[in-house]
Order: C-alpha cells, then sequence, then structure tokens
C-alpha cells in the first residue's frame, strides 16, 4: 500500500468528520457490500455473493501488497465503514513526466450519500495525497450512465476530457 | 518492468512485422520525440524540448524499476522505432476481483500511422499480454478530441462506456 500517505486522517464532513484508513481483511465483507450497493456494479457481477468472497479476498490481498495501491476505507465514529476508493500510483512519461494518481471503485454507502462524505474523500485525494504521493495528475473514469457522479466530479474541478475504453478479456 | 510478458514479441503487420521490446534509456530522445509526435500531446507540454529531458529520463527510470508497469516500443527492419505504449498492471477488487491492464501513452509515429502497427499493438496487448499477466479487463483514456482514434478502439472490440475525468494538480 502506498506508504507514503500520512494516514489515518481525519475528514471534517459538517458538523463530524469520518476517518480514513487502509482497509485489512477485517473489511472484506463490508467492502463486498458496499461494492454491490449500487445498480451500475451490480450489472457487472459486484453482488456482494458468498460464493465470490475468496476472488475479492484475494483481490484484497493484492493491493494490500503492493507499493503502488492502497485500497482505503471511511469509518465514521461508531466505527462503521460508510465509504471506500482504491488509489493507484503511476510513473508516466506523457504530460512531462507526470506521476499520476488513479483513483478506482469510489462507493459511498447508499444511506449515506449526499453528505459530504464522498467530496471529502475526493478533496483529500486532490489536495493531500497527490501532493504526498507526488502526482501531479489526478485521474478516474465514470461510467456513462453516472450523470449524478459527473456533475460531482465537475464540481470538485475534474475536467472530463476523456473517453473511458474498457475491453472484458473472455 | 511486467517481467511475465514474453518479450521481445514480433507483431505481424500486413506483408511485414514489427518488434515489441521493453524501451531502454537509449530509446529516451525518440520516445520524447514520438510524445511530442502528436498536436493533442503537444498541448499539455510534451514539445521534444532538450531541457525536459531530466524530466522523462526520471519518469522512464521509475517505468522500468516498477514491477508493475512497462514502457514498450515497437521497432520496425531496421531498428528504428515506430510506435510505444505503456502498461500498467492494476489489482482491483471490483467486477469480483479483476486485475485490471491500464495502457497509456499510444503512440505511432505519425509517418507510419494506418499502417497497422498501433491496430497490431493493441491486439497483441487484448489477446497476449492481459491474458500473461492474469488481467481480465483492459483500460484506456482518449482524449475526446481524438475521433479517429475513438473509432480505432471500438474497431478492435473496446466499449466507450466512460468518461474519463483528470484533475492537475497545482
Amino acid at each position: 500500500m502506498l506508504n507514503d500517505l500520512s494516514l489515518p486522517a481525519s475528514l471534517a464532513i459538517g458538523t463530524g468528520s469520518v476517518t480514513l484508513r487502509n482497509a485489512t481483511e477485517q473489511d472484506l465483507g463490508t467492502l463486498m457490500r458496499l461494492l454491490a450497493d449500487d445498480p451500475v456494479s451490480a450489472t457487472r457481477g459486484d453482488i456482494g455473493d458468498a460464493h465470490d468472497k475468496p476472488l475479492y479476498l484475494a483481490a484484497l490481498l493484492a493491493i494490500v501488497a503492493d507499493p503502488a495501491n492502497a485500497h482505503l476505507v471511511a469509518v465514521d465514529a461508531s466505527g462503521a465503514v460508510v465509504g471506500t476508493m482504491q488509489l493507484t500510483r503511476i510513473p508516466g512519461m506523457a504530460r512531462r513526466g507526470s506521476t499520476r494518481l488513479l483513483v478506482e471503485a469510489v462507493r459511498v454507502r447508499s444511506d449515506k450519500r449526499s453528505s459530504g462524505i464522498g467530496g471529502a474523500m475526493m478533496r483529500w485525494v486532490m489536495d493531500v495525497a497527490a501532493r504526498e504521493l507526488g502526482s501531479s495528475l489526478v485521474q478516474l473514469t465514470s461510467d456513462a450512465a453516472r450523470r449524478d457522479a459527473h456533475r460531482f466530479y465537475e464540481r470538485l474541478g475534474f475536467t472530463g476530457s476523456h473517453v473511458g475504453f474498457k475491453f472484458r478479456v473472455d
């Protein structure tokens, strides 16, 4: 995981706060539910099925073991996980040798959406994580169906300048 | 570099072929010219300026040293570099724990475009590299201005299902 990040971090949300920390194996069930708690993800096979637990566990352990990757969770005052995201630091030659910070799998628990958690997480990525990791570009892709998410990223200062192409290997 | 890849690899191009291999420090000047040989890239600061050489060298060395990354070059029969691309293997939990293969900085030398080099490089990524690296999803973003590139990726079987958002850190 990205050891240069100052974690855990406290993020102000309205009158309260959430704590951002690295996910651990103990978060696996919660992460599976978060990934399934979303109509777009469900169409891609993320349905929180217990039979898939070994697949998700292997993925989480691979992320934790990878120095260029981190899977983070946002935890509320009661200790409940209310959000998650994956970060990947990618060295690159384009844009005069810019190191990129890729954000994937951004999710906020459905009953906590529109409460400022996602915005606080993304602002932390843009203002803190990118600097701590020496990244001059933050990038992500968002499914074309997620219109509300697109407005959310634009309000934060992102530019939807690209088309994101995906190819599923059989 | 992604040591599991079977490189160098010979890619058929019409009646001839190009050889795909890992880029080395000796390719630096050529890579800088390739990145600048493109109107969209030029607007982002990739202009092949000799003063920027240390930035590109640091980036190339970081890629070569990173086991999750590779910068490849396609070389013609005369030994000239005619194309390049960067690959990044990214473990992930979404899509039932799919490992992704991200493609960045795809470039073909301007006088060699539409000759099948880019298509052969991408088919190798989709058919060979993704399998060798255990990746079930290949993904990339393409600037919205690159309409020809979008048709190219769609013909290869990619789906432009996402919007790619970028945020430049000051």
